[in-house]
């Protein structure tokens, strides 16, 4: 190869860090102290405050930038279309959530019209979504029953099932809204960081799951009762197969065509979407044909069908939530607060960053907070974003959430005056809707093979989470994946691949030993790797393999020294020093009583003091005195990924430390990084053994200063022993 | 300063990654497969068969090696010793239980018996545990109150409450032995590495004032019922409150002068430590004495003193557990396990290092379960180790568990014949001597201190288990401590400080350029170091600290590019291409219509092809195109402390990357960890934009490389310049 190669030339001190430090005189930078962050965080001035204003009221920011001319239009057509979807996505999701569904037309309108004013996001159509139409149905289902009595709740009396339901439901989406204003107010949105992708995927896999399983008994027209906890998706499943013979055909045949119809439908939709000017609306077609044939046919009377039945005309007096609700329900509200706006905000965010915009995350927390206490006093129940409906709303031409509130007008209107033509619609139809809407959901299950091709513990994260959200339940099963992940992480940080590293000859570059062929390796000179950060649950770890790596346990080491010591110096007392002289082989046979030995002096350094001679721990001993050869001068410790150290691991290494230090090991600590180098200022990590002297720069400095001190060492030695001869 | 300085030379080519691989061929290592473990796990030759069967039966092991004439005098008197304070212990935790107690004496023999066989440790002394005991008496508590009916167990009927609680605590102590032997046998004992020193002390703290509240009421010969559960702590001290007027005087008056007596006498102990032959056994006098005096005074019935009473002499016939009792504790056993194996573990690990042998933690976990199942059979209730009873049979001279067994025969002597004696003893001086001995553990209330000046997320973890355990009880705070704790690893690598580099000029070195002054940072070369391993809760940060550091954010820098690119393809289109050359400027004015644009194009590289002239986006643009300057030409990333990627991390890392790139920066990747690499070919990291050739050994070969190219770069594009004009 004639490639031109650049020259890598560096001429320069070799640099302990306490040599680089006098040379480059660092600057003392002033960190800031809490104090002054809450100073900070407290201060107040005009701009700050009209700043505060502005971001709790961002409708203010997108009026005064409202181009009339160019976005009205596109806001009012997408708003007709979206409100469409919502209507129908409305009803189709009350019934998840075990509601009548006028109610979740009363979803797509009462929310929207607080996040208006309150939403940082222009783009999200706010109303149901199904995971947390579903999550809301579990409470609904476990506290009023179909088949048993409802829970023990004072405020339950003299209220029909329906209407103990509503109060269920929206006493848990006040809960869920107080939970998400108020962190909004404390401004932890940022956990929405812990929902990774892969848990997302997971558990919206789950959740399709579910809801495939909750809209099997509307397709097939069975009166199954709504359960909830864990292990109930394997009873409804075994309580659907038990009636699987008293199955309504009528049901179940019109499911079955419907569910083609849209399915193909949506594809060629698909396909032709260059073409299509707008994809055409086959559920909005679908529902009204349905409903046509079911009140032309009469199917309610005659083929025994569900239908949506008496739709509630206009709207109902607010309600007060009920407290004991809230005392059944906050264990789950909690996971329904996060799971609705974490859905909500990664939506929004897909769209603030293609249309350039930014939206807060804790004024989401906020609006949505606010939308859900609002919209729970009306009797609606727990309100997030769709991801269909949004794109719907988007892809048609909305530019802000004047589109909106447009589809909560088109809600409004069928709740006051159309309802009555929807009363006819077979339930069934709402749940095949529901059901085909679920391939893109559940198509995710394609992940678990990408995962295990790439990442094993991202797999069993997967595969964790969606298994405990299915058979615990989706609140449940939120926790579970939470922890698992956080456990993966852990994990990877606790048994990282620890590597022994040489010189690449003719360079700096220090790699792994083992995965080079010409490498130099000086005999007495280990270069041991850390690959991570040092915390309680790795030390032990870490000092093991470094242990496993040098060949010898210092502390036996220092011990079988300590014990030889005494055995010598007894000798010393008690025979003629020119004993020692001519060798202490043979003479001796008797052995020490160990038990009158303190173990503790044992750890001690070796002290050499008062030794008329020079002990060497490598050169024969007597032949009753055994100490392991250490054959090792300096040990190097590549501290680069060490990005922080905790307090166990500080103590753990210092006595390691120490230890190698004790039998005559150099250690040497380099490339660490200045904060790491602080804290161990801070925590008193130096004494007299454990010097800051051990600290290099670079492996290479290091790998220099051992090798130059060694040649010293050597070359005095043997002139000393020279001289002596 | 004129001390001799060693030379710093390296001259060789400027490698990045690739380069360096031609050079240095890399040994093709063959990583062993799960199949390849799996199939090693499995083989089984004689060797593999005799050590698993030794490992199985310690008791071989030290056995063969037992020197009686040395060991066997230390082991006996150390079996004394301990006996007394076993049998002292066994009473007053049975306190704790809320059991009778002559069950503390069977715990202090049935245990040890087969742990003789199976433990690895030779210095333990096993049996009773106060934090234990408590924990088995909170459960206890739950099921067989003593104000109210028992919980509803079949088990139940036809037993008087205490032989209900008898079967209650031998119900978990046998489950507990069940999850114990489950987990060594499964050899998940790595497991106790989570519960840290700082977790530990400040669970055992919390425990201390559990168990000083718990005992408060024998002290002060008041009746209070055991209670259990979140927030017991303060109804128990309320009900003690409550009836602090009737306080037995003659209890208190007892208590409070064996406290002093014995606080006092360990205090000498402790200060003569080095003249005493053994420690004063004040413990044993002041119960010998109390008995004495209670007896010979009548305490019981004279000044209605709650005694220890009927003793039961021999040993009850087995039990066999209760099914229902396990349903209802199998939340509580679980932790108990842990607990119990943790601290026989830490304690044994501690003598084991003393005295140079090894302890297997698995082989710990199955002799503890099998001696807890084996002893709940024979009605004993939870074993462990207690700290200061091992001290004192490690101390008076015990070698091995010979010394454990003549304590279990002390205690047998006592529960078969000498119980009687022990009759009269007010269960105040019980109560008393467990109060004097929590000193130690309280004392770690000092830990706070010492751990706010050094670390604040640990200090955090302290006080939050400590709280939590204290509020919510033992099991539920041991599961918050343990959340708290593994919050804190998260965090750490969660919000690390990054940090941009510079060159110390003169050297190869790189540092955070705000700490020196003198350091060389050229203006188009920004360095960024990323201080910790990348996952799916840190990606989005790094992303936004980098966008700080460069100064701007790349997408958004490339759709103005973009849009720009379009406005001056259609002036092309539109208009002669002279018009460009005379300027763009003022001749036109007409908006775009931004609606018919698609967004997702604008994200695309810019496409240049056909532009008739060289784009400069940093030159000036005619006056109604406005592009941000990008005033950097590389972006070097430090990945030295990267030491793993999540796939999150890696999309989101793919495109950031990219999105720099499609501005026209460099983007350079050094010091990247060889397995991290490896992982990056795996998951498809590389395509046509994101190339290996990024990859560089050191920061200063790719800051040498990419000054060398950039300045080619200037002056051909000057070359060109010229040219031109």
């Amino acid at each position: 190869m004639a490639t031109f190669r650049k020259q890598y030339v560096v001429a320069r001190h070799v640099y302990s860090e306490n040599s680089f430090a006098e040379d480059h005189e660092k600057i003392h930078r002033v960190h800031k102290t809490m104090q002054d962050h809450v100073k900070e965080y407290l201060t107040c001035d005009a701009k700050r405050a009209k700043n505060a204003a502005l971001s709790l009221l961002p409708i203010i920011g997108w009026m005064r930038i409202y181009r009339v001319r160019e976005w009205l239009l596109g806001d009012v057509v997408s708003g007709i279309s979206t409100g469409l979807v919502a209507i129908m996505q409305g009803l189709a999701f009350s019934l998840l959530a075990s509601l009548p569904p006028s109610y979740g037309l009363y979803t797509a309108f009462f929310p929207v019209l607080t996040y208006l004013f309150l939403g940082t996001s222009r783009h999200i159509s706010v109303g149901s979504f199904p995971v947390l139409s579903l999550m809301v149905g579990a409470v609904v289902t476990r506290l009023v029953p179909e088949d048993r009595a409802p829970a023990n709740i004072t405020a339950f009396e003299g209220l029909t099932q329906d209407q103990q339901r509503v109060l269920v439901a929206s006493s848990v989406t006040f809960l869920m809204g107080i939970f998400q204003l108020a962190m909004g107010v404390l401004q932890v949105g940022f956990i929405v960081v812990y929902l990774s992708d892969t848990l997302v995927s997971s558990f919206t896999t789950a959740a399709a799951v579910h809801i495939l399983v909750s809209q099997l008994k509307f397709v097939l027209g069975l009166s199954v009762p709504g359960l909830s906890g864990p292990l109930s998706i394997i009873s409804t499943l075994e309580k659907i197969f038990v009636q699987i013979t008293s199955t309504n055909i009528c049901d179940l045949v019109m499911s079955i065509l419907i569910m083609m119809i849209v399915f193909i439908v949506k594809e060629l939709n698909d396909i032709y979407k260059a073409k299509l000017p707008v994809p055409i609306p086959i559920e909005v077609i679908m529902t009204i044909v349905a409903c046509g044939v079911s009140y032309g046919f009469n199917f309610e009377k005659r083929y025994d069908v569900d239908v949506v039945g008496k739709m509630i005309s206009g709207y109902e007096s607010p309600i007060a939530p009920s407290i004991e609700v809230f005392q059944e329900s906050a264990v789950e509200a909690f996971p329904i607060a996060i799971v609705g706006f974490a859905v909500a905000f990664s939506v929004a965010k897909v769209y603030s960053i293609k249309h350039d915009y930014t939206i807060d995350g804790n004024q989401e927390l906020i609006a949505f907070g606010v939308s859900n206490i609002f919209g729970a006093s009306f009797r609606s129940f727990a309100a997030s974003t769709a991801l269909s409906r949004t794109a719907v709303q988007e892809s048609s031409g909305g530019k802000t959430q004047i589109a909106g509130l447009i589809s909560a007008m088109m809600a409004m209107i069928v709740t006051v005056s159309l309802g009555f033509l929807l009363e006819p619609l077979p339930k069934s139809v709402l749940g095949a809707l529901v059901i085909v809407n679920l391939k893109g959901m559940l198509m995710q299950f394609r992940e678990i093979l990408y995962l295990w091709r790439r990442d094993k513990p991202e797999c069993v994260v997967w595969v964790g989470t969606c298994l405990g959200a299915i058979l615990l339940g989706l609140d449940l099963g939120l926790a579970v994946g939470l922890g698992v992940e956080l456990l993966t992480v852990i994990f990877r940080t606790q048994f990282p691949r620890c590597s022994v590293l040489a010189n690449i000859p003719g360079t700096d570059l220090y790699r792994d030993r083992k995965d080079y062929q010409h490498i130099f390796e000086p005999k007495e000179v280990k270069i041991f790797r850390i690959p991570s950060p040092i915390f309680f649950a790795n030390i032990e770890f870490f000092r093991d393999k470094l242990i496993e790596a040098v060949g010898f346990n210092p502390l036996r080491v220092l011990r079988k020294r300590n014990k030889a010591l005494r055995k010598i110096r007894k000798l010393l007392q008690e025979k003629d020093s020119h004993i020692i002289e001519r060798g202490l082989g043979g003479l001796f046979c008797q052995t020490t009583d160990d038990s009158n030995m303190k173990m503790e002096e044992l750890d001690l350094p070796t002290d050499l003091k008062g030794l008329p001679f020079r002990m060497d721990w490598n050169a024969e001993l007597p032949a009753d005195i055994i100490v392991p050869r250490v054959d090792l001068h300096s040990l190097i410790l590549d501290f680069s990924a060490v990005s922080f150290l905790d307090i166990s691991a500080l103590k753990g290494l210092k006595m390691t430390l120490k230890e190698f230090i004790r039998v005559g090991v150099d250690v040497y600590i380099v490339s660490c990084d200045a904060y790491v180098l602080e804290k161990l200022h801070v925590c008193m990590f130096f004494d007299d053994e454990i010097l800051t002297s051990m600290f290099f720069p670079t492996l290479h400095d290091a790998m220099l200063h051992t090798l130059e001190k060694h040649k010293e060492g050597y070359s005095k030695s043997c002139v000393l022993a020279d001289t002596k001869l």
